[in-house]
């Protein structure tokens, strides 16, 4: 099989709080298509890619269920596996999931990446969730993803796919560079990620006009560092009265940016990528057996007892994040 | 005390394999000169500061051991600690070390940091050496870090000094996040690295034009991920026939370089640094306490017994390392 395929992200603009998910569908089957007709064999669409950005209101009960997928494919999702079939594309999606284990109900911020045989071949559930947990009236938007979302259970995994090693994460995962350094100590030679990002930072708005700076840093950072291709989408645009960044990209294992999305709409950006590129750098400058000191990084793994402990009193003190059903 | 500080990267021009440490230390004085009349109460030199660039050969006995020094300050080194109290400026240097210790001969590429006191307040020895333990014939030049230098036995250590907490690496540890990592998890609000950077790397010279690139992207990622200062400074310009990048910088906690230097030769670039600024990162986006999920980072970690096994392997076969006296 060849190492080299051509890949696309997928940026969409904004998703309107009452628009159906059959039109953000459509939305994306369009834009699969164009990819495909560029010759994407691969594409990558943004994080909760179904619905608008919903942690930005303090929701409940039905309200606040709607927004989560309980079912995947479900019957509005179904029509993009469908296209995905027809057209021999591998995707990447980003959505709320809601499932009902053991007696409680969970919920986490998920992406999936599904073969052209429409088979889901990985699943990622967000590590680093942002945010807060409770409203907060100071704030122009809320972002409430800790109090909607439990931390993914499922670590950071790679899986083979189209050839290469496989690795996903979410948003605000790509700022920490351990999100890469573990998908690049599992091998990933090609990490796909979404994002919803607004522009304005409620706690430090004097770095809003350096968001687009921070978000390419982090994923080119993160590509360099551990000699990856990395795809970058963004959710974007004004959604609901909220700037989101744009920037979607490309980005080869040497941390250049070869292809980008140029506006805040509905838009595709392809490249061929070659998976074996990989090794220019990591059989070189980041060749992890010559090189690492594993010895020497002992405070990066220090605290998980605590953090866990911390984690399951916020979930025993929670309706949302696994509420009994 | 107030927490702003006028700081200065001090970045060397080539010296030459026969240059006289005198001559060097007295470039030195000339840039913290410069720096001080700038407004400068903190200076940072390269790595290997003293000397030209020696791991690009492979030498023995007598010639190699003419490159370290076998005390702090020394006869040569003297007037440049009297230098830094006479103007009331703290600085870092770098250095090859040399020291008899328990029967046995141990070498480290070192650094320290001098308070306007005179005093030596910390000190670092390299953790990630890059390069090669053999002569290797297809090479234009060598790169014997491995072979002349020990791993540093200090890891990654934090000091107070100038009214902050300041930190320390070397050169290639730019280039692994872990590094600045560990020093933003002890607290770092300044980091400060010396480098000698080939232009050309031989093992993959396809990206001989990115080393700017990636110098200055490990360096604002490491700045922007830990919410903390960063002064880089290179030795730089054409040393013995070898081309060594420039670039020295002083890059604030948002990743952004505010100071830069714009040749190849001795050259001086000074701000204003506020060590307080590093909490807008470090209370917000990058709070370490809310965020991080060390319970996920576990391989990062992993193999730090085997790789000490595997050093002292090479310490037991080799001459110089750490040979017997």
């Amino acid at each position: 099989m060849s190492r080299s395929i051509v890949v696309a992200t997928a940026q969409l603009g904004p998703i309107a709080r009452d628009e159906p998910r059959a039109s953000a569908v459509a939305r994306m089957i369009a834009l699969m298509e164009t990819a495909h007709s560029r010759g994407a064999r691969l594409v990558v669409f943004p994080e909760l890619a179904l619905t608008t950005f919903f942690p930005r209101w303090l929701l409940e009960g039905d309200e606040l269920d709607a927004f989560y997928e309980t079912e995947m494919p479900g019957p509005d999702t179904a029509p993009l596996f469908e296209a995905a079939k027809r057209l021999g594309v591998g995707f990447y999606l980003g959505y709320a999931e809601l499932l009902h284990e053991g007696g409680t109900t969970r919920r986490f911020n998920t992406s999936i990446f599904v073969t052209p045989e429409g088979e889901i071949a990985g699943r990622y559930r967000k590590v680093h969730l942002p945010g807060h947990y409770n409203h907060e009236d100071w704030r122009r938007f809320q972002h409430l993803e800790k109090r909607y979302f439990e931390h993914g259970d499922l670590g950071f995994p790679v899986f083979e796919a189209m050839g290469g090693t496989l690795g996903m994460c979410l948003c605000n995962d790509r700022r920490w560079p351990e999100t890469f350094r573990v998908l690049g100590l599992r091998g990933a030679e090609l990490i796909m990620l979404g994002y919803n990002t607004p522009q304005h930072y409620p706690q430090a708005p004097e770095h809003d006009h350096l968001q687009d700076f921070h978000n390419h840093l982090s994923m080119q950072h993160g590509a360099y560092a551990n000699g990856a291709w990395v795809i970058g989408t963004a959710k974007a645009g004004r959604e609901e009265g909220c700037d989101l960044i744009a920037g979607s990209c490309i980005i080869a294992p040497t941390g250049e940016i070869i292809a980008r999305t140029q506006g805040v709409g509905d838009e595709v950006a392809v490249a061929e990528i070659d998976l074996d590129r990989c090794r220019e750098l990591r059989e070189n400058v980041f060749n992890f057996a010559l090189h690492r000191e594993p010895g020497d990084y002992g405070p990066i793994c220090e605290g998980a007892e605590a953090r866990a402990e911390e984690r399951a009193e916020i979930t025993r003190n929670s309706r949302f994040t696994a509420s009994a059903d």
